[in-house]
Formats: C-alpha cells, sequence, structure tokens
C-alpha cells in the first residue's frame, strides 16, 4: 500500500488544518456579514457540461470519472477513450455556479450575491510543482450590470483579506471595453482584438519585448505593433490621459467612479489603481478586470472581473454577473511561511494516572471547556517526556489526577 | 448542457447551505473544545489502497479516474477496464485516516485523536434514493487500547448531538469479543463467528426468523441454532445474566465499567444501555461497537467501535483504533424537515435609489454589521414586492436611502 497521497495533493497537519479552518471561516464570515450567501455544489459534474464550457486550457487539465457496469464494458468495446467518462471533477466554481443558477433560479434572490468555498481539482504535470487538488474562494453578483457591484466586491474581498491579516496590498483594475478601445485607436482591427489581449496578457512573463515578437509572429501590422509598443512603455499612466486617446467616455467614467468610491471606502488601508496593462487570462471576461497584488510577497492574492455573457449558457436569457477569487491557497502558504501565531489560542491538558479516575477527569475537563479547549490524556509511561511534547503543541496548562487523587495544576 | 446536478448529488440552496454550515461548525467546535484536531485528506486515493482495502461491498462502489495522456492510450490498448484508472474517490473517510497516520505518525501525538468532517463518495445505485457524495463526520483515537477512549468518544459524540439540539436518543453498546464467546458457549465454532456475526446483523431488517433461516441454509447445527435464537428471544437483557453464560469477565466488566460511568456523565440526558444484537456491519470492528439511536425518529444517528487490527496494514506495526461517526445527512434531513428556526439570526438590507449613493450606502451598511448580517441592493422597479421577498429570507429591517437623501428605517 502506498502511504503518501496521490501526486498534486496534501495531507494536511493538524496546524495546517487549523490554519485553513481559521482562512475559511473568517473569510465566509465576513462575506455573509455583508450579506452574501453560500451555496455547495457538488465536485461531480456531467462530463458534456465540463467538456462543452468556456475552460480554455482548464479543458485539457480534466479528471475524468469512468462509466460503470454495462455501460462501462460497451464504452471500452467501441475503443474511443471519450466514450469511457460520464463524469468529471470540476476544475473551477464558475462552471457549477452557472448550472446552480440556472437550475434554481426561481428559488434564488435577485441580484443574487452568492458565496462559493470549495475544492476543485485539475490535471495539472505534477513537475511543475502546482496542486491538482485545491481551494477556491469566490465571491460572486449575479443579475446586476450595476458598477455598485464592482465597488461592493472590491471592498468586501480586501475587508476579507485584512480580517485574515493580509495588508499592504493594491488592487489593479482595468475595463477591457476601455482597453479594447485603446487597441482600436492604436489601430488594431475588431477582429484582432481578442488575439492581441492574448499576448498583452503574458507582459509580466515575457516583457514587452516578447509581446511585440509574439505580436510580430502573429503577422499584425509592424507599425500598429510599434505604436503599441511605445504606449505601453508609457504607462503606468491616469485615466486622463486615456481620455485624450480613447473616446469611450461612458467605461472609462465608470472606471474613474469604482476608483474613486473604492479609494475613499479603503480609508488608507490599500489602494485601487488604474491598469492598462491588465487583462486576466480568462477568456470570458467581458468588462472590467481586477486584481490585488500583496507588496510584501510581490505577488497576485485575488483576481477577478465582469462576464455578462457566461451564465446565460445555461438558459434562455443571457445574466449579467461579476466576481472576485482570493487566491487561498498562495495566502495560506504565505501565512503557514509566516507563523504568525494566529492560531495561538490557549490550550489546557487533563492528565489521569489511572483509568479508573476517567470520570473524575472528564468533570474537570469540562470544567475548563467552559474557557480553554482541553483534551484528555492517560499517563504515558514517561510523564515528563509526554508533557514536554504537549507543550511544543501549544498546550500551556496541564492538571494532573496523581496517584493518590491528589490534583496538581501548572502552566506550561 | 444540463442543468440539473449529477444524479445522486445535489445542489444546496442558502438556507440549506447555511444549516450544513451550522452543523460542521458546531460538531467541529465540540469536538475541538474536548481536545480532538482537525485534519484534511485528499479525496482522491491511490486506486489500488482503494481496491485492496476492508471496504467491503464498498469496493464495488468506487468512482474510478481515469489516467490521462499516453498511459490512457495504453491502458485503452490492452482492453483491460481494470487498467483504465490510476485514482478513485475516497469511499469512507477510515481508509485515508490509516494512510495519513502511516505517512504522517512522527509529526503527530500518540494517542492522536483527530477530527474528519469532509465528502465521501460512493456510487450508489440512484434509483435507491441514496446520496453518491454526502458527508462524513467522524472522531477516532489511534494509539490506545484503553476503554478511557470508548467512555471519551461516548461523551463526545453526545454532546456534539446535544449542542446542535438533537436529544431523546439512546447509545447503545456491544462488544464483538463478548458476543462471540456467546455464540461458542451457545454451540457455534469459532471459524463460524464471523459467519454467524453476518446473519444476526440483519436482526432489525429480517427478524429473529429471518436470521434463523439464513443460519439454517447456512447449514449450522439446528439444535446451536435453536439455542441461540432462544436467547436472542429474551433480549434485552443484563450484563449480569451475561456473567451467568460466559466465562469472559475481563470484556464483561469492561463493557460494564463504560456504560457505568457514560451513564452517571450523561446525567440524565441519555442513556447507554448493552445491546447483546448490536453488531455493525464493517467486517473490521474487533471489540466494542456502538450506535446512537435517536427515539423522536426512530432511527440510527452515529455509529462506531473499536478497530485494533485496520490502521497497521499501511505501516509495520499494529496501532490500535477506536472510531465515532455521526450520519450527517441523516440528520441534516431530520433538521430541515423540522425547520427548528435555529437559523434565524437577525439580518438588515440597505436599499440605495440612486447608485451615486453607494459610498453613503456602504457605510451605512458598515454600521449595522457591527451587529448584523447587512445586504445592499440598489432598488429595483417595484420597491415594495421586492422588501416582500426579502423579509421572505428572513430580513427583517431595511434602511432605505431615498431619492432625495432621507434615510427610512423600518423593521418588518
Amino acid at each position: 500500500m502506498k502511504i503518501t497521497p496521490v501526486k498534486g495533493t496534501n495531507d494536511y497537519l493538524p496546524a495546517q488544518a487549523e490554519l485553513r479552518d481559521y482562512l475559511q471561516k473568517t473569510i465566509c464570515e465576513t462575506y455573509e456579514n455583508c450579506g452574501f450567501q453560500r451555496i455547495f455544489t457538488p465536485i461531480l459534474e456531467d462530463i458534456e457540461n465540463l467538456d462543452k464550457s468556456e475552460g480554455g486550457e482548464n479543458l485539457n487539465l480534466i479528471f475524468k470519472v469512468m462509466k460503470r457496469g454495462e455501460k462501462l464494458n460497451k464504452a471500452i468495446a467501441t475503443g474511443q477513450p471519450d466514450q469511457i467518462a460520464d463524469m468529471g471533477l470540476r476544475y473551477d466554481l464558475t462552471l457549477p455556479l452557472s448550472r446552480y443558477y440556472a437550475n434554481n433560479k426561481a428559488s434564488l434572490p435577485n441580484p443574487f450575491k452568492v458565496i462559493q468555498i470549495d475544492k476543485v481539482y485539475r490535471a495539472e504535470r505534477p513537475q511543475k510543482g502546482r496542486l491538482r487538488e485545491f481551494m477556491q474562494c469566490d465571491i460572486d453578483i449575479l443579475g446586476s450590470k450595476s458598477s455598485v457591484c464592482e465597488i461592493e466586491l472590491i471592498f468586501t474581498t480586501a475587508k476579507a483579506l485584512l480580517n485574515i491579516g493580509i495588508d499592504n496590498f493594491k488592487i489593479k483594475i482595468n475595463d477591457k471595453r476601455v482597453l479594447k478601445d485603446i487597441l482600436l485607436t492604436t489601430g488594431f482591427k475588431e477582429e484582432e482584438l481578442d488575439s492581441v489581449c492574448i499576448s498583452f496578457d503574458k507582459l509580466n512573463k515575457i516583457q514587452a519585448e516578447g509581446v511585440a515578437r509574439e505580436l510580430t509572429e502573429k503577422g499584425f501590422d509592424a507599425k500598429v505593433i510599434a505604436d503599441f509598443m511605445e504606449l505601453v512603455g508609457n504607462a503606468p499612466f491616469s485615466l486622463d490621459y486615456v481620455k485624450t486617446i480613447s473616446n469611450n467616455k461612458e467605461y472609462i467614467e465608470s472606471l474613474e467612479n469604482i476608483i474613486d468610491v473604492s479609494n475613499r471606502l479603503a480609508g488608507g488601508k490599500y489602494s485601487v489603481e488604474y491598469d492598462m496593462t491588465l487583462v486576466r487570462g480568462q477568456g470570458y471576461y467581458t468588462g472590467t478586470v481586477f486584481e490585488i497584488e500583496s507588496l510584501d510577497f510581490n505577488s497576485s492574492i485575488a483576481g477577478g472581473g465582469r462576464y455578462d455573457n457566461l451564465i446565460g449558457k445555461f438558459g434562455k436569457e443571457q445574466v449579467p454577473a461579476v466576481g472576485f477569487s482570493i487566491g487561498f491557497e498562495r495566502i495560506f502558504s504565505i501565512l503557514m511561511e509566516r507563523q504568525s501565531g494566529l492560531m495561538e489560542k490557549p490550550k489546557k491538558v487533563v492528565v489521569l494516572y489511572d483509568e479508573n479516575q476517567v470520570e473524575e477527569a472528564i468533570m474537570r475537563a469540562e470544567e475548563l471547556r467552559g474557557e480553554y479547549s482541553t483534551a484528555l490524556y492517560v499517563k504515558p509511561k514517561k510523564l515528563g517526556k509526554f508533557l514536554n511534547k504537549l507543550e511544543e503543541q501549544g498546550y500551556d496548562g496541564f492538571q494532573i489526577l496523581g496517584r493518590d487523587e491528589d490534583v496538581r495544576f501548572f502552566e506550561g
């Protein structure tokens, strides 16, 4: 029997599990306090729903679940791999949310403010060190086009981060409609925009020269590429400057408003800034996109955007939607490294010398449990060594029921 | 695209999700307060670990995950179904716990008191109305043979049930070693005992006549069967009576002690009773077995027992273990039916007439959030209808930011 967990998955030790629980609980309570409602969907989804979804690269990373019984035998007889599975493990929480909304719309408030904190699965190549089972942590607002949603999502997500002890971050925001308008005025054609965005999204990875090279390889006009790269070279720049090169007043003003209100609500705890280079990979974003960057860790810790054309795929009508997702696993590993002592609640132990004292020991533990977590242990052979080990685990008070009914209590 | 969840799984609406969250949280907090520690294991396990495990009937219910890429093509080419999967979804939490303990023993306390609250998967036939994805909720103590463990597990599990509002239950307990000793004195042979236990476990389903018939079909001695069934007919009987027909003083006295101490600790809130007819299906139980029966719902709501030979399968040495599992899904459906009003925390809403009021609206909501969950909504066309719907959802206070900056507040 193999004793290690399967590749790309983790066993979590008690201290790790406690931190994961604490993070989930604090984030979820923050969201609920702000009027969002949690739902649960299955990790198993119909294989056709997954295969037909807008997952981009993720469609190649689906864990597929085999049919069973006679259906399996028939499928194998066809020799076609795509006949063998009837279900798969979800690769994100957005596809299940779209299906859920179509299935349950009549029972849900409109707009629907929803929390999803749950596991997703991707068959990443293990050598890249990526997890194959990981937690996603999303809030979404379905059914409203108002930019009030963006303001609320930014405020609420930042609040959740602050509540779990993450600060020193900035929030970058862009609007793909504004970006596309800039691309148009630079000289790209309407039908080229999506392809340009895909290359431009790699700016941080391959730098400006890399993007220019990729756009050239794609065969775009050299003059247009040069003009665009000059513009990019001047970034960061303000929305006031964008107004001078773009005519798309409506979305620029909306972005300005989101940024101004969000910064005032931030009260100096973080800043919200326009970033014309922000694209976000997912093809389904249709408007605003945003990302939170930790300045301590120089890394993205949350991201999201508006996707007005996705939810409708399951139903008869389009449903505008916007969401923000916290990078749970990134934050978990940051906080594990930081060893912030967040978890150090006082814990006590009652040790009994004699198994016949169990009743008295439980009664004494129950008294302590009004105030502390309190564990019960039968005295092992080496008491001193045992108590030392408990102290390492964070226990700071020991009550010993002695052989002769004496009770000793000492703080560690 | 299919909008319903896959067969045997559920979409949980916000009110259902809130109850599930509350149950998990309350049970977990009770366990942690009593010194148990939560862990997490992956839902994916190596297919060989699953196939070789002691899952009995559950081995036929494993969801298998297909290999990927070139390995999949090679597997399909063999035409052998058992080559196609390399992983599977866990069917319980005991197998992952055994693997986890072998993998992490050096980092864990001894004895290890562990909490597992997590999802498991079984390919049950959907027409039976059984869930294919469901929650299990276990505490286990690994590394101790002491009956202090049984007393603690019974006390702690009962406390968790009381804390979530379940009362009026009784706890039945037996010891398979005592039961087997009774079977021996009745005339069955050592090598027949497991087979007799399997039939006897069906007593509640097929009654005494059914058990007798099955034992007869299995070819056991008619006189022995008749003697045994006469004994069963006289149940319930006391451990004092068992002493007159069995020589196994050690385990009988241990059972007596567990029952006496547990009843005194129960303080009249529930009773713990010897039940010679209790077997529990799982073949891996080696000693005590116990079950909690709801007297309100005439149904088993928790079960467990001692399994001293299972954990060791992954390691070099045997590790004694005992566990107790709450029937989470049974309790969830009981409480959903009862509509106990457990969840009715006061919730408020701030409604804004004009999107430009978003900043003021969020500030006002934040004031309320010190005390209440508070949602924010932009006024829809029909305000009265909208407020009625919110009231149905449990909101009991509304703050309306009016068109002319007036603020109205009223309780629903």
